[in-house]
């Protein structure tokens, strides 16, 4: 097959932009060349010869000799101009915005097909794991029935320091956004939002659903004290922050939530900036894939993927989408989970689903059972209260509760 | 895009076959229908209805509705003049056959070409696990470095047994046939044979080098005795059958043969009849990928992804191969080895590049150090010796391990 040779436009130059620039130049395989690079600041120092910096979009944009624009700024709506903006003028797009993509996917979807141009954005979810990719091609015969795993780097950093080593939560930040893995706003990793955007963007490949970010339930490793550390010690037990979504009937359930893990299950060998993903269905069952989420290197080398998969005219088919998928998002499911507060009352067994139990500890109370999910979200929103997923369990439909609870009555 | 619905004729009703049948019927994302299925005993009771079935292959290799052949029979040769047959008649074909793949993988790459016809054949590598579409479509622009992983699944559900419930080995083998995982052959299992096939298809994809099955050294789980078990266990050790191929410089190595694993390395963890497949690059770094090596319904899932690759003209373009690699395989590396045996002088120090040291117990006696890949393929000859490669260590080339020593002196 006759490959095409691209010439790119980028916009954006901080860790992944001069990662891509660095491994597309080590690689022969890929027929591509950056033309232009569009960024910000003028009066940032540049590695390279400044006539190839534009501080103009235009000059990408309308430039009819460029095929690819590669979107790598922080931005999200700014990006989102830019994906829009290049889809219009017949671009092809490789992005690695999960943030700008999880808030208008539905919308990049429709213009792809408005424009018959396609947009590419393997970086965005866990780095250098192929998942969506595998999802498009691998999977569309499959029947599958969940996702989940861990989808961020800099907090998978962040638990295994502050357990392998014992470093202070505080440190352990700090030294992840040193190395590069963490966000330049921490608060959309630690809070779980990094991730969510993630699996919003997984959800549309693995069910055919497009879901908007904030009708997931999202809660952060940010509240996690010595106190819930030392529990998870005590029990042989390690925590890892875990996005899931998964099917029931017609309906899809989402969730990012920090869960106790134990030592033999495949996520808790997963280790400082790896991610996760595991994939299951009904006939080739548990596939797990694992590789570096974050850092320069791992997601530019996916960025170059998606570049060079597009000299071969490939693009997402959105088959799940496009065979017509009845399946609905749905928050009408619950967790059982392990809960601390200090205060007296924060919480009480009133707001469970099904209460199994509660003990006091190192100034700590701890109530355990299933709550249902937008319980969660409202515990997110109510500082004091940290919520950790019991160990080995999976969320489920709360019809599906129900149900086993008349039957065991 | 429009999906062509395909007609399917079969070669084959056994396991992965019958396997097929069923995850066809299950899903309805595919379009293809099987038509005609060959087989070869007229008494055999068969859960179908007659009519479809046919023992005579010019039913199916000269009916011009059929559009793609499904190979998996047993038979290596005869499985290979279908595959012939079928690009002959511009017919594509679907194939697990891994032993066939290995003995004619280059002739059947040229066949590929001359009749412009594709042969997939995910479902031969690794059961479920998609490492074939992986390395062809995702690592293309990558600098892959090695690849490395358990690829049998029979002879990894044996050690898992004898590991973790104490089974003794011929107990093990016999529940692991009784089960579908291993071959009708046990030999092609336990002597490495199968996992050695695999290697080499793999190696075509990773480096773009066709290698002849029998110039890689493969050594055997079928002579690890109750002491080498001891001595695992002893050392907090378990041992893994791995196939793995690395490059250094210009040339290509490969070698499968078991290896005592640690416990927290990435592939202690996987059990039973699970396959892993880790693949390292210069930028993705290292990638794992962990699923089903065998069964039924994983095997005819990875079947039935390359009858759906086929509704949208998919085929493998082996880039490795046609960007014109300079790689060349040898056998001229040396790997870390713990050789134990009964018979007195069956092994002496002389036979090492690195002598490192020497015990006894229990009746046997151990010696460790360096030995070239060809010495381990004599000893594969040799009854009453048994070779397992040391934990942690990787073969390397013997010049880089004579330099090392140059640099020691």
């Amino acid at each position: 097959m006759m490959k095409k040779k691209l010439k790119l436009g980028l916009f954006g130059f901080g860790c992944v932009g001069q990662g891509l620039y660095h491994v597309l130049h080590e690689t022969h395989g890929v027929k591509a060349e950056i033309k232009r690079i569009g960024v910000k600041h003028r009066d940032k120092q540049r590695p390279l010869q400044h006539d190839l910096f534009t501080y103009n979009p235009s000059d990408i944009l309308e430039d009819p000799e460029i095929d690819v624009v590669v979107e790598l700024i922080d931005d999200a709506e700014v990006a989102f101009q830019i994906v829009k903006g290049s889809l219009e003028k017949g671009k092809a797009v490789v992005t690695a915005n999960k943030k700008m993509l999880a808030e208008h996917l539905e919308e990049i979807y429709q213009l792809q097909r408005k424009y018959d141009r396609p947009v590419l954005y393997e970086g965005a979810v866990c780095g250098s794991i192929p998942i969506i990719r595998n999802l498009e091609e691998y999977y569309d015969n499959d029947l599958l029935s969940s996702i989940e795993g861990i989808f961020n780097g800099s907090t998978n950093y962040i638990l295994t320091k502050v357990f392998e080593e014992r470093k202070n939560y505080a440190d352990a930040l700090l030294q992840a956004q040193q190395l590069g893995f963490a966000e330049s706003d921490p608060a959309l990793d630690v809070r779980a939002f990094d991730p969510k955007y993630k699996l919003v963007i997984a959800m549309a490949h693995t069910f055919g659903v497009f879901v908007r970010p904030e009708d997931v339930v999202n809660f952060g490793i940010d509240r996690i004290s010595e106190v819930d550390v030392k529990y998870a010690r005590d029990h042989n037990l390690t925590i890892k922050l875990v996005a899931r979504a998964f099917k029931e009937g017609e309906h899809v359930f989402g969730l990012v939530a920090p869960q106790f893990v134990e030592p033999n299950h495949p996520l808790a060998s997963v280790r400082n900036e790896y991610n996760a993903v595991q994939v299951e269905s009904a006939f080739s069952e548990k596939q797990l894939f694992v590789g570096k989420g974050a850092g320069s290197y791992p997601t530019g080398s996916a960025v170059l993927s998606d570049i060079s998969a597009l000299t071969y005219d490939y693009r997402y088919e959105y088959k799940k989408r496009n065979e017509g998928t009845t399946l609905r998002f749905s928050n009408k499911a619950a967790a059982e989970v392990i809960v601390s507060f200090t205060a007296d009352k924060a919480v009480t067994p009133h707001d469970f689903l099904q209460f199994t139990g509660g003990f006091r500890g190192n100034g700590h109370q701890f109530l355990t059972g299933y709550v249902p999910l937008e319980k969660i979200r409202n515990w997110a929103g109510q500082p004091g209260v940290n919520v950790i997923l019991a160990p080995g369990t999976r969320p489920k439909s709360i019809k599906s509760i129900e149900k086993e609870q008349v039957t065991a009555a």
